[in-house]
């Protein structure tokens, strides 16, 4: 037996079946540094997947803010601790319209879970929408917006999933997305649900982070506003600046949402995640429910999540996302293969839409074997999109150019060797 | 305005209304060690309240084990990794009843959250079943199971909360407990939900930790068999040795469930929490729903987790929490005050109930100004219960006899300077 063949065997019976790994033969990590990890054989493999080590894998300055912080003092926010008010204050700067007030959590799924009842708060209602092709998180009610696998039972009578967003196939407008949640709002309405919330990514990145220009969402803005439901803007993915043009995905696409969620970047990797909402919105949440988190706000994630901010400022990282994700960007539009049908992307979130030549159609089998060939070749990316046609670039934010080189050489290398 | 006052006015601003502190005057802790808080003037309090630092404050093992993982790896259980597997095998070894799989996620609320799904991918059903005065987190589904403050919009349909065991006030056998579960299940199955889960707490430390003896759920449990539903265990409060006589509390009250909950003191503070289960229920869980957790069973928490562990087994904790929670209960009880009404616990978790004197009334206002008196006098305690009538004490393991004299010496002086 291998020793992948024997943690494969041990996770098997320790962690029962169906716990996901990525790869045909998945890969076991011991180390990582800046943006790379090391498996336990000593190889090295570049990092153009993970977006949870934001800053890079092993920040000195977050390990070292952790590694005080956790020496000093780690309790809870029913004692008064200056670390989640000086985080507050530097996270809301970050923000504007009125997004000033912050409930901090543990994970994005239980910052969404908060932003949905923030919805119902704010307008008595329950009925929620999110697009058909997306994925917020996994408590019971958060799962309720995801499509990968519907719900056990199916899903409750108060959802509306509209049609994602997809320039490939269907290049319609923001008044055709617009058009699709007006008739979501309606249904909700007449089956007496009410419309409280519409929750999205502002860069769509579980739908294949289709190309749409600023404003697309202007419409569907205010046909939410005047149902008088809440816009929940999920920045788990975009956000931190990865989008290099700014530091928050909605400000990329120009739109004021009245909760914004956050998650995996926030601290580097260790736990932490929160909601901002306009101050409304968060004393209708803590006037409606009784909520505390018990490790929400603690210390230590406060600590984490500062440094993560301030290595941020500190290495001009979203700065280094414009440039590098254009320079990568490209350098991917320059590869000739008759398989591809559209390079794209924003900041160091990009990638490339594979399609059976000539058509829409997703070239599924092909991608799949192109990130497993790229693995082979050191370099960790994944797909996603419809169909899983789209290789899925996002690798964390201190990827250099040089890097990108030898991301895109081998992208090229690798297709090459690849029957089409 | 004082630096409380200014705190607390930040606190506002920044994080919204209603977001709890402990104490008329709320502490501001700046730093732990061992069972000993120290607030931003420099003074000193025993802490006789925090599960959450289970070893101590600040234990240096568990700094350590953290600091040098977030140095060398922190990523996700889509790559292997030897971490979660060794923590999964040290953590089920502690369990019976073929109690084997594990899933790591963040928080109690979350693996509370995975485990009533657990219960309705195993019936196909999902009506869920909980004390009427407990607690059990705070996602959308879980705080369906908290009767602190009612749901928005109300309870679902689909829930049933049945009578707490009260042994002041109705001391009943666990018949009668039983008899409330078979006529909730009755309920759930004529409404058309059917039964899926009962969920509790085996200490019912949220309900006042009423002394109940070893076999008091055995007729509850043979029950919710017959009526082919699963049965939770959570063990976020008396797990991990508390008790003293037992690793769990299942164990100590002598029944088997079929799924256990663990969270707060599992790493000491790190956000970290899991679900143990029988492998079938685990498996119907994860063929039901596609589930994975971002941060959870990350290296860093695993490395915590099981730095936890090692140090409760290094030090003894569970035979100290036995001796100094036995040595702590005789003193309490040679307390003499006409409001006293009961002194109970089991091994480091502990109180006192007051009433009006010659009632069963909970004594609530005095027992607030005596918590805060204590604080006043360097005890951080709190309370719980029925009415809020019972002070609840729950240190750091590393407790000491010496500790519990000063705690005791302390209340006696406390409860001699208030008007009765």
């Amino acid at each position: 037996m291998t020793r992948t063949e024997d943690l494969l065997a041990r996770r098997r019976r320790l962690l029962g079946p169906n716990v996901p790994t990525f790869y045909d033969e998945p890969v076991e990590i011991v180390r990582g540094q800046g943006v790379w990890l090391w498996d336990a054989a000593g190889r090295r493999y570049l990092d153009c997947y993970n977006n949870v080590p934001h800053v890079g894998h092993c920040h000195p300055k977050v390990v070292e803010a952790i590694a005080t912080q956790a020496a000093t003092l780690n309790t809870h926010t029913r004692y008064l601790h200056e670390g989640i008010l000086t985080y507050a204050e530097r996270l809301v700067a970050k923000f504007g319209h009125d997004l000033s007030t912050v409930m901090m959590v543990c994970t994005g799924s239980e910052a969404n879970d908060v932003a949905l009842r923030m919805g119902q708060a704010m307008t008595g209602k329950t009925g929620m929408i999110a697009t058909d092709a997306t994925y917020h998180g996994n408590t019971a009610l958060v799962s309720q917006l995801s499509t990968r696998r519907p719900p056990i039972g199916g899903y409750a009578p108060n959802v509306r999933l509209v049609p994602a967003p997809d320039t490939l196939r269907h290049p319609d407008g923001g008044a055709a997305f617009a058009a699709h949640v007006a008739r979501a709002i309606a249904e909700l309405e007449a089956s007496g649900h009410g419309f409280a919330s519409l929750t999205l990514c502002p860069l769509f990145a579980n739908e294949g982070f289709p190309t749409l220009p600023p404003g697309f969402l202007d419409e569907t803005v205010r046909v939410v506003r005047k149902a008088g439901g809440i816009l929940i803007a999920d920045e788990v993915q975009p956000g931190f600046g990865r989008l290099g043009s700014h530091w928050w995905g909605h400000q990329a696409l120009g739109f004021a949402p009245d909760v914004v969620t956050i998650g995996k970047p926030m601290a580097n990797g260790h736990p932490a995640a929160a909601v901002i909402a306009r101050p409304e919105v968060m004393e209708a949440f803590r006037g409606a429910f009784g909520y505390f988190n018990t490790f929400g706000g603690n210390p230590v994630s406060c600590a984490a999540a500062l440094a993560t901010l301030d290595v941020i400022e500190a290495e001009g990282l979203v700065d280094n996302a414009r440039d590098v994700g254009g320079y990568a960007l490209a350098r991917l539009r320059a590869l000739n293969h008759p398989r591809i049908a559209d390079v794209r992307g924003a900041g160091l979130f990009f990638g490339v839409e594979f399609t059976d030549a000539g058509t829409t159609t997703p070239a599924s089998a092909f991608v799949l074997r192109l990130v497993e060939e790229m693995r082979r070749r050191g370099i960790l990316l994944n797909k996603i999109g419809p169909g899983g046609g789209t290789l899925k670039i996002r690798p964390p934010m201190p990827f250099s150019r040089e890097n990108a080189d030898l991301l895109v050489d081998t992208l090229a290398e690798a297709l090459a060797g690849l029957p089409e």
